[in-house]
């Protein structure tokens, strides 16, 4: 049995304040449920059909109809879990740690975290502006790959300020990436959808790359933001296997 | 001033089934539209808020009210048209080519057509299950990719079978793509976003590759087939640059 008031917490976690003010996010599906749960993130409430078997003072058993009215997706799937947002973890700066710079689609973000985990990059730093990573869109699009990449919103100015990584960002008069020697370290900075990399961070960026295009003169759109992240990332890792 | 039957046809565009019976396919949004209309795309009619200055024959002039009754988005975007379904121009088999095999998702679809136009592939082949080009969710993500790509539909087992060119497709035991000299000319092979490519086109599939993981023994999910379509697309650009 759902309580009016879980029903009225569920429903708040749609929002950013209210995740951020009680430091709770949903999670649906029970693959990725699984995974969060096996994973280091603490169980708050699960909401379900069927037992997990797991301490019955986190578990409410529901009917299929009580699910379909807390769920937000439009073809509810078992089981609605609330975990808590964790502390984000020191950010390691012996590696390659991937930047956004106001990424505003959750479908994007959450591709690139599955991309993050993908090429073994723990640390992805987001500005203020960027989607906030425990939006439901987002976690469902991150198909597990949130327990196993930090993310830590910050200041992004400040930070590559301070940072000692030397920072790579794609702008339209960059060199050719093909063309370039990349480090195993670094930040590589990704921008907005429509706009790029803001003026304010572009000073701050010292390598300035490129992904060629190779269609017909007319220049079309530019690439999709997580589409050129995938391309980026492979190219700062098959440069690790060469040498 | 709208007609019954001008909505009613319009409605109906969201199927398939009823864009084949009619050949037409509907656009939203003035850049893509705009785009279109400078193509070899035909327009077959134009409803729109202001005027776009063309054959009034073939515009009509509505409110926002009628828009936001006949758009399929949830913020209508100032005109909506219908466009003829041209026939597919003849495959060139001296390039690479892009083949989908049961890709089901609009926005990967849309996504890869994108990236064709983005890396110079001429020609998009589906097999028929593979979601329709002419979906508006597929239209929406090419963002005026769709007039630079010729996409054909058709038995893919048939077309891998008589064409003469080598076929790359992605598997978990497949070679690892960095370490390939990737030729000039090909057709790469891409799968259903649960299920890769199925059974029957495996072993139509002369070279499988593979793209490295890099992220914690604990594999999760593979690589969405957009971004894989990405980095692959890229790896075989790449070599061409270099020689």
């Amino acid at each position: 049995m759902l309580t009016k008031n879980q029903i009225k917490l569920i429903s708040s976690l749609k929002q950013k304040k209210f995740r951020l003010q009680h430091g709770l996010f949903v999670v649906e599906g029970l693959k990725t449920i699984n995974e969060l749960i096996a994973s280091h993130f603490k169980l708050y409430q699960l909401f379900t059909i069927d037992s997990f078997k797991i301490d019955a003072n986190l578990e409410t058993i529901i009917s299929e109809s009580e699910l379909n009215k807390i769920s937000f997706l439009s073809t509810p799937n078992k089981a609605l879990a609330i975990f808590k947002i964790p502390e984000p973890q020191l950010i390691q700066e012996n590696q390659l740690i991937v930047a956004l710079d106001n990424v505003r689609d959750p479908g994007n973000l959450g591709t690139i975290i599955r991309l993050c985990d993908w090429f073994g990059i723990k640390d992805l730093v987001c500005n203020l502006e960027t989607v906030d990573c425990y939006n439901p869109k987002v976690i469902q699009a991150t198909m597990g790959s949130i327990t196993r990449v930090n993310v830590t919103y910050l200041d992004l100015k400040t930070f590559l300020n301070k940072s000692s990584l030397h920072s790579f960002g794609t702008f339209m008069y960059g060199e050719n990436v093909y063309n370039k020697q990349l480090p195993k370290n670094g930040v590589l900075v990704l921008g907005n959808e429509a706009n790029g990399i803001s003026e304010d961070i572009e000073s701050l960026v010292l390598e300035k790359i490129f992904i060629p295009r190779f269609g017909t003169i007319q220049v079309a759109e530019s690439l999709n933001v997580a589409t050129a992240t995938a391309i980026l990332l492979s190219e700062f890792k098959r440069n690790i296997i060469e040498t």
